[in-house]
């Protein structure tokens, strides 16, 4: 009768004022449409950014787009630089619209204000402030030592959506936890059989790409990997796959399965639970890398994933399931987000999605905030950021 | 490991082309319009006139109503004839627009056509045919062979939804049943310790409670009663309550639950599942109707109780669970309509909402078809007609 909930009461969701408590200056409708702008291009490139945040960014003078440019894969360059590299010369004066305050600092590329700098950008406005501490207001107040008008504060709750895992990843030192469920009307993820092809319609299921597409992982546990040898894959418009997790308490993979056979193709990540110490090796013959968590707990084990998923370069993962993983992860109040799909079956008998250890009484269980309920084809899902119960 | 599934399959909804055949006629707006004013009136007498269907009639000349009118309580005149009673003399030589087939045969009150007739009205609009074998085509015809023009078909799906528990009650001579269950997102009725206070917010609370209004009885297991002591009351705007129906396979009440204790406000049955005659007794000390459904077996036990409801003018019964009773219901494939409340809450464990015997698979499971998803409040609902497996 463990009960966990790790982090403290209401941590799972994003609260952006803790991050940028900038007052928002006055805009007009054209600062408004080249934000939006901006930000439809920092959309287009989340998932593929990882472990950067997703950016977008516009360059105008006199009312004319001259430049335009999103985060490139991790090493390529940040959208302002693109914006700036289409712009050229025509960036002498312009404004720039920024999803993201420009960073100050030196990491895989040189820093992003140097750059707006030497373009000869007049005005720089910046929806949200970046809470990265290597960031964090340094790039707005080094913009503006250089006499560039900064305003901020413009459409920043949605520019702070796009990258609400990488915000609250790189304030925790954490990984964010989606966890997704396809349900039957009754709760169930499978059959008595154990068969769970197909609850959803494929509807729904494309909506599931998209979410594995926006992650830097997706993950399942070892039941799941031997009951179904999922491909976890992205089939839907997007080059790379993100990475691939599985949770187990045996440092073994079953060597048939797709995740095994299939580890060239992108990072393959096995998390063990066991109680050794801390640390990563990687399988030569299969490249599979072997997490141990360190414990055999299997809540603080999932605590020091994400730890360490976080350390790795993991900023966001999609966890699918099976009923262990997500009821473990619900107990240990690890989950950011969840997304219960529900397909248009009632199965009656089968395996739960969720079976916590204890459970929670009604008057003080998990309840979901922000809820969104989307209608997909005949199905239905429902996202929300989980509120955990007080302690 | 019984698996049931009484009525053959996608039997449990209404095949509005089996019952009304007509071809729909030509329509003008006016038509239209006063054709939705008589569905208004249906609709708000929805649950008052059980076992009767709803009705609303309205009564114009020249383009000006000159009466409306809905079905009365059971005993009390049908709705063309309140509408006529508004109109008086100015009925003659007017148009009435009926939401259902006039009766031209004697019940509690003499036929309908009667008064149509001797009104003087010239041309009548009928919504939809009545499938009650005593009218069935009769009472149009009737009307025609007095020289009157009679119309069908205009609104004809809108009418028969106000009343598709009659029509399927009246054409299988069993009872409607409605399954209604208040779920958690992981579809749980109550958590471990038993409690389910509150699993949906008020919002969807206030629906259950129209649900209530517009059943002739309403019905809960001998377990929920035990354990929720459920009033079973409409506590919004209507004089009379629905009856009230527990299932037990003992044949005792608590003396102290609600639905013993208040009996005198409503009619009260227990339904006993036991291997007896099948036969009906009234306990005089609490006024509770005793029916012997003659099976200690669940699904055949329920068949039965469907049809002594039925005979007994029980047209449409909102079963409210709990787990058992829904179970055996759904598995008996005896549900025509199910509503799933969903509360915005995650227990982890406790009971089920739905836990039959043996199960169904993901391949050949229940699924719900003319479903609709709605929001209320914080919560939401879907509602559809169950399709059953095939056999």
């Amino acid at each position: 009768m463990k009960v966990y909930y790790l982090p403290s009461n209401n941590e799972s969701g994003l609260n952006i004022e803790t991050i940028d408590r900038s007052v928002m200056e006055k805009f007009n409708s054209d600062d408004y449409r080249y934000m939006h702008l901006a930000l439809d291009d920092a959309r287009s490139a989340k998932g593929r950014t990882t472990p950067n945040p997703a950016v977008g960014a516009v360059v105008v003078v006199k009312n004319r787009i001259v430049g335009r440019g999103a985060t490139a894969e991790w090493g390529g360059p940040h959208a302002e630089k693109c914006a700036l590299k289409e712009a050229g010369a025509r960036a002498r004066g312009a404004t720039m619209y920024v999803t993201l305050e420009p960073c100050p600092h030196f990491g895989k590329t040189p820093p992003c204000t140097d750059a707006i700098i030497a373009a000869g950008i007049k005005r720089v406005v910046v929806a949200v402030r970046d809470p990265n501490p290597l960031v964090a207001g340094k790039g707005i107040s080094q913009l503006r030592r250089h006499g560039i008008v900064v305003s901020t504060g413009l459409l920043r709750n949605e520019a702070a959506a796009v990258n609400e895992d990488f915000f609250w990843a790189i304030t925790r030192q954490r990984a964010y936890i989606t966890l997704k469920l396809a349900l039957t009307l009754d709760g169930r993820i499978a059959d008595s059989t154990g068969a769970s092809k197909w609850i959803t319609a494929p509807a729904l299921r494309r909506i599931v790409h998209d979410l594995r597409r926006t992650h830097a992982a997706v993950a399942v546990g070892s039941g799941t990997l031997a009951a179904d040898d999922p491909r976890l894959t992205v089939r839907c418009g997007r080059k790379a796959n993100p990475a691939r997790i599985v949770f187990s308490s045996v440092e073994a993979v079953p060597p048939q399965s797709y995740f095994y056979q299939h580890a060239w193709e992108t990072r393959s990540i096995a998390v063990i639970r066991q109680k050794t110490e801390r640390r990563i090796t990687t399988d030569t013959a299969s490249g599979i890398e072997f997490w141990y968590t360190g414990s055999d707990d299997p809540a603080l084990s999932m605590a020091a994933f994400t730890e360490i998923a976080f350390s790795q370069n993991i900023t966001s993962v999609l966890v699918e399931g099976g009923q262990k993983i997500a009821s473990v992860l619900l107990e240990a109040g690890l989950v950011n987000r969840i997304y219960l799909f529900y397909g248009n079956r009632i199965l009656g008998n089968g395996t739960d999605g969720i079976l916590t250890t204890s459970g929670f009484p009604v008057a003080n269980c998990i309840t979901l905030r922000e809820r969104e309920t989307r209608l997909a084809g005949d199905d239905f899902y429902i996202t929300g950021i989980p509120v955990f119960p007080a302690r």
